[in-house]
């Protein structure tokens, strides 16, 4: 969710591209965290000593959580069917985004992440391969499944496996609109239970934005994908959008997008389409318009900016970015520190308003949303997370 | 393989015991290899240029191994059913063993490790798995998978992948094995081809080292289990000691261990069991004894230093460490250095004359294999390794 043009056809290396410099022989390793000089320090680390640590496991299995690496490791486990805007390139060409993921967890968590790109794209093959992976890692970072797949690789797994599993594309990008949409409410003086909210994107992010808006209270959503507005009456929905449908009945008339824009306060793009100006034109004063489409806005933030109060992009060359790195490097560190049992709602929606108190009193127009590089972020997403987490009675590690 | 004793008693952790300290937290962490310091890093790692090189690896897979971390790394996996010597102890309790061969792989060999335990013990379900996550990884090391369930995994997954697989508890422990034999052979003036060799333990090393002594020219072996001597008028053999039997008919007759060790050359211990005094003192003049279980050797070697001119233990407190950390690093580190497809048998016996090279002149009783600390190994052995499969074909980088 950056800056720059991306040159979609540029198909082999350039040696002299910094993008493929930079990428050469991979963007990160393995460290040893103990020293290994002489016999003395491989009897301590290896055998003889480490069967005692392994006897101990055996005897308790908590006391891995404290002797191994398993108790901060997250894997990112993708299908490689929906990576970033390119689509279904499978799983070797995955890799480059999953390293990425694994380097900005360290960086912005702490926390230890491994890509993992599955040689298949079947559901009872993730859900199974990822269910015999769950002993090697604290936690399961989903990433680039394609929708509507993911939302049973998502359920599925949470049911099965006693360690958090969370879906970034749809939670990390709803957790982090969420944040923005509070500070925007709050800048323009609106409740979020009066905010008349048009979702333009039915996957996965669509989704898992009209849930967590609807837990903090919003009740005026509309959702759309390429046939317009999803509304119990048409006949295409799969499963998710029949959810959709009945989870919106109350606000969601039949109609197309520029239809439900007319009125409305909020516009939030998750799909990639493009905005006619006269429909922006069109939305209640004070509009909020989060275009988050990346590269190309739905709606350029230059036009937003005519007609909206608040317009925030995935770009980092406009005031206002959305980018979910400010929540699942803090999520999971929350998460891992407090040996939570899943991520909850609840968890979710603190993390949002921790995102969105940050930002205090220096609320304007341009900055309703913290920098990805604000360090204060992780840690109080973490401390959000730990603390719903303990009061939620999911906390496994009492301290 | 290495030296004090183990208490295989204490099963809680102890705050004062330095090796529970030291394992605190585990042993490895993931470290970036490029920088992330503000919004034009990101740019080049992440979104939106890391789009370049997914589509780059989209139009030719072979960029991958350029350009992720995959062409280095390697998934260090297991069942946890066949621990050091602590048997089925399960997956989490395998951990500290995992990531200590992981640091070992950094170490040794500048390999990049990932412990990964599953939770199955199944072998078709361990194949799949293990086949579903080959795209994140450059190599497959199987570790502590109990046999004869460890032949059945590596052969389907050997035949399945196009990436080396190698179950170091059978090749790893055969390679430094005739590495020692080699140099012992010398030292007492003996053709591989003469000696009469006794091998106690039908398990995974038992198989493997019979396996590459015989590729290695030894024709006279005898193997043992607790039933006494393998041979093909036995009625409880499983598939694999039937072709121990058949590939061993030439010399081994029906009989206990003590019967098969009268007038023999060169006893392998990889069994755990005890040898009487008795027998040892029936072996032929200039005998070799390489009593390797750990912490308790077959024969101790203040015994085995009565009746053999030459002594090895899976020991460091006694001379000739035998000791795969010899091995796998090296193996990996040249496998992955030409994209081999295969560990063969070739790489194997090249892998095992270069350790044995590095001793030279300095050969004597005391030094038939060189320390596990030797800074020589690991490169002798990679080279060994590039050499034999650029001539064997199966090198995919040709430089």
């Amino acid at each position: 969710m950056v800056a720059t043009d991306i040159d979609m056809h540029i198909d082999t290396p350039d040696p002299t591209d910094p993008v493929f410099a930079l990428h050469r022989g991979g963007k990160m390793q393995v460290a040893a965290t103990v020293p290994l000089r002489d016999a003395d320090d491989l009897s301590l680390s290896y055998t003889p000593g480490v069967a005692r640590v392994c006897e101990a496991i055996h005897a308790d299995p908590e006391v891995a959580h404290e002797y191994t690496w398993v108790s901060n490791t997250v894997a990112v486990v993708t299908d490689g069917t929906a990576v970033l805007g390119l689509g279904d390139i499978g799983p070797a060409a995955s890799m480059p985004v999953m390293e990425g993921k694994a380097v900005l967890f360290k960086q912005f968590g702490g926390v230890d992440a491994i890509p993992i790109a599955l040689d298949t794209t079947d559901v009872d093959e993730i859900v199974d391969t990822v269910a015999r992976l769950a002993p090697s890692f604290g936690g399961i970072n989903l990433e680039d499944i394609s929708s509507p797949r993911c939302f049973e690789i998502e359920r599925r797994l949470i049911e099965r496996l006693d360690i958090p599993v969370f879906h970034d594309d749809q939670h990390g990008t709803a957790v982090v609109t969420l944040a923005a949409l509070i500070n925007a409410a709050r800048l323009t003086d609106r409740e979020l239970s009066e905010l008349k909210v048009v979702i333009s994107g039915a996957g996965a992010a669509g989704v898992a934005i009209c849930r967590i808006l609807r837990s903090a209270g919003v009740v005026k959503i509309s959702v759309t994908d390429r046939s317009g507005v999803v509304h119990a009456g048409r006949d295409d929905l799969n499963e998710v959008k029949r959810w959709l449908a009945e989870d919106t009945k109350h606000w969601a008339k039949p109609g197309t997008i520029d239809d439900a824009l007319d009125g409305a306060d909020v516009f939030i793009g998750v799909s990639g389409g493009t905005i006619d100006e006269a429909s922006v034109a069109r939305m209640a004063p004070d509009a909020i318009i989060f275009a988050m489409a990346n590269p190309n806005p739905e709606v350029h933030p230059e036009i937003a900016q005519r007609y909206a109060r608040v317009v925030a992009t995935g770009r980092s060359d406009f005031p206002n970015q959305i980018n979910n790195v400010l929540v699942f490097p803090g999520i999971f560190r929350g998460a891992l520190q407090v040996r939570a049992t899943v991520i909850s709602e609840g968890m979710k929606l603190a993390a949002a308003q921790a995102i969105a108190d940050l930002v205090g009193d220096d609320l304007s127009e341009s900055y309703v949303i913290p920098s990805p590089f604000d360090a204060r972020v992780s840690t109080a997403v973490a401390k959000a997370v730990t603390d719903t987490a303990r009061r939620e009675g999911v906390a496994r590690r009492p301290y």
